[in-house]
This record gives C-alpha cells, structure tokens and sequence, in this order.
C-alpha cells in the first residue's frame, strides 16, 4: 500500500463543495473517489486539507489518498485527468510517508476573496464577486489589522452550537486592489465555516462605511454573528495554497 | 448626431457570434443593438470590424454606432456595461468622426488561436481547443512562414461560391509554446470564413506530421479546401485587435 498526495484545482462553480456530507451529492471528493476506486479496483478514500463549501474554487487544494497500484505517479496523474471532469485537474502527485494526512498536517492555508468593483473581464467573470459600491482599500487595511492575530473566531462564522474551539489564529490579511478588483488573501491555521467570506464581507463593510472598525473587537468579545458583514457569495473565494 | 467607436471584449461561446445573419438570433450585435436603442429611443445599428463567428471571443472587438445623445461617453460605456449581459463588456469608447467606419477603415487584424496539449487549467478552459497530440513547433512555425504573404486564401476558407476577392494579406504569423499551451497568433488585413481556424488546423496537422508542408504550395494553386486540415473549433479563437 501507499499514500499519494496530491493538488488539484477546480472550478468549484457546479459543485457542491469538496466533501461528501450525509446525502450531499455533486461534491469533488466524489468525482475523485469515483475514478480512483475504478483504477484501483477496489473503494478508494480521499481525504483533503479542508472542505472547500458549495461554489468555492481552489488553485491548490491538496489531497491525499491510499492504494495499491504498479502505475507510476505520471501515469496515475494522467488517469486522473483524463477521466476526472474538465473544471477539475491534478497539478501534481507524489508518493508520502504512509503517516501523511492532508488534514491533520496542514500547517497553514492561504485563501483569496476577489471583489470587482467595477464590471469583470468577461473571462473571469465566474470568480470574482461583482460589488458596486467602491470601498476605502486603507480603512480595510487598518481592519484587517484588528483581525490578525489568534482569537475566538466564532462570531466570523456560520457555524451552530458546537462544543469544538473556535479559537484560530489569522497569521497575515494583505488587500491589494488593481484595475477594479480587489484581493483579500488571507493566512491562517484553519478556518471555520464561512470564516473567510465573513470576514471579507465585514472588511468590504467597513471600507463602505456600512459598519464601524469598532465592531471587529466587539465580534471577538461577543462572538455574536450577526453583528458582523454579509457572507459574501462564493464564487469570488478560492483556496489558493496549503502548507505543510 | 455622433459617431461612438467602442472597444468592447466578450466570451463568444453561448452567442451565434456577433452579426445578424438573416433570422440568425442571439447574436452579439442584437445584445448591443437593443440596449443602444433603448437608450437613444430609436433603432440604432452598430458596425463591427467584421464578424466573429458562432463560440468565438474577443480580446478587443471594435465597433462604432450613431446616435444623438447628451450622455457623456463614460455616461454611455456605464449604461452598457449596466444592461448588457455579464459576458459582453465594453472596454472603450471615444466620440469619432462621422465618416469612421470599423470595418472599412480597419487596416489590420490580429487573433490568437489556442491549443493545449496537456489537460488546461480549469480556469481557461472554455478559452482553448484541447488536442491531445503534441505537434513540432518549429516545423509549425516554418510552414506558417509559407502562409505568411499576399496569396488567394480561397482553400483556406469555408466560403462557397463567390466573385468576391479572395486575396488577403497575412502579415506576420507567430507561434509559442508555453506551459502546455500553443499560441498562435495571426495578423492580416482581412481574414476569409474560417480561415485562421483552418490555418491553425493545417498548421497544427503539418506539426503532427499528419500533412506535410508542401501542401501549403498546393492549396494557394489548386484552392481545395478539402487538401487543408480541418476547421479547429471556435471556442480557442479570439480576436485579439482590430488596428486603425
């Protein structure tokens, strides 16, 4: 037996996330595990850094998987994307110590939220959110600051009653804005539900004068959701990159 | 009454390309043409620098429209931009002269047409023509230097019968690899139907050794299109710019 990891991008558009969850189908686990059950003749589970939700994209989503084959990486990396759908490729593949888990040895991950604030290239239009209000780019700076840094993250989230920490830590928040559109990347251990999308719409909140910068140490204090920005829509977030 | 010129990119693939052609509908022309006469109250006709066809793109398509109106012309590329679909958008616009004409006064055209060879990133998919096999770029880019000239382009075109010219000057064809993508990009004063797919094809067809060269000299003589390579598919073109 051995254990592959992998990274993968897809266009997250048509699918319903990442992750199996109960009955939910369409997901890209399932796509996944579709084509490497066949070609390792036997059930196949994938296991990923993290879900990505319904409509998120990822540039470099990693993965890994268990299986015995005599297939070379290239030419399990060519099986792959052959039969994996076209908004869903392998970038890379490489055999691991059969102890690696995507998940459970991720250090940090980075993830892009891009607004146009301006009509889109009609060649991107599919991932970026359109927003027409203009912000202040330096009052979201200044926000961003208030929210680096190891905190309760749980009024940044969607997330029920749930008895897990949501203490995480956001290791850096750089904005940049360019022709019309403005990133928000983002570094941190782990996200909870909606975390990143939360946080940029009350960052995009902020820079519109909708919300006071006050509100992000109140949130932390609070940990009351609703007194935080709109979840902006997904398709403008990608999973860029996973660290080990 | 004035003369707009506007520069304007779409992403080709749902529209039967730009023009009307008798009930031929949903094209783009028909998109820019109601919401020009909405906002001028009258039927207004729009003039491209010539017709893309059905699932092409473009980078900078040019086109120019009469109308007598107070708005200014950041006034009308706003109001387009607001009512014409997400994947139109309108990139420029100036107040020109009234005897401007986008097509009779173009002197030069650039497109790009672009083949991957590996699975393509997810993001560009619907923007390239995936071949699977691997041509030689230099014998490509020595058989397009065959291509490149003033020649009766006629066998290189889809065009049935007609007493029109069909002499056209390519004035540079250039050819790169990169990443696992195949550019190439055309300039001409005027391109025939089909014509820079099907001198993509052949190009590619010489590349995989599955035509040879000499069939260039054939085609310029004999005008068969039947002797060239087949007609690649529209989704890997665009028009890249028109040139004044």
């Amino acid at each position: 037996m051995k254990n592959y990891k992998i990274t993968a991008e897809y266009d997250g558009t048509k699918y319903n996330g990442w992750q199996r969850q109960g009955n939910t189908k369409n997901t890209i686990a399932e796509r996944f595990e579709n084509v490497l059950s066949r070609m390792c003749g036997k059930d196949v589970e994938v296991f990923a850094s993290g879900r990505t939700d319904a409509g998120v994209h990822a540039d470099e989503q990693t993965a890994n998987f268990k299986c015995d084959t005599l297939m070379t990486e290239p030419e399990i990396q060519d099986y792959l994307n052959k039969y994996l759908p076209e908004d869903i490729r392998v970038t890379s593949i490489e055999e691991v110590d059969m102890r690696f888990h995507s998940r459970l040895n991720a250090v940090s991950k980075t993830y892009e939220y891009t607004i146009a604030t301006e009509k889109p290239d009609v060649f991107i239009r599919k991932y970026v959110y359109f927003a027409n209000r203009k912000p202040d780019i330096e009052k979201m700076k200044k926000a961003a600051m208030l929210i680096t840094g190891k905190h309760d993250f749980r009024g940044f989230s969607s997330l029920g009653r749930t008895k897990k920490s949501t203490v995480r830590t956001v290791n850096f928040i750089e904005i940049e804005e360019e022709e019309g559109l403005i990133k928000i990347r983002i570094n941190g251990d782990g996200f909870l539900y909606n975390m990143v999308r939360i946080i940029a719409g009350t960052l995009y909140d902020i820079g519109c004068d909708a919300l006071d910068e006050s509100v992000i140490e109140e949130i932390f204090e609070e940990k009351i959701r609703e007194r935080a920005g709109v979840t902006l829509p997904a398709s403008g977030l990608r999973l860029v990159k996973v660290y080990y």
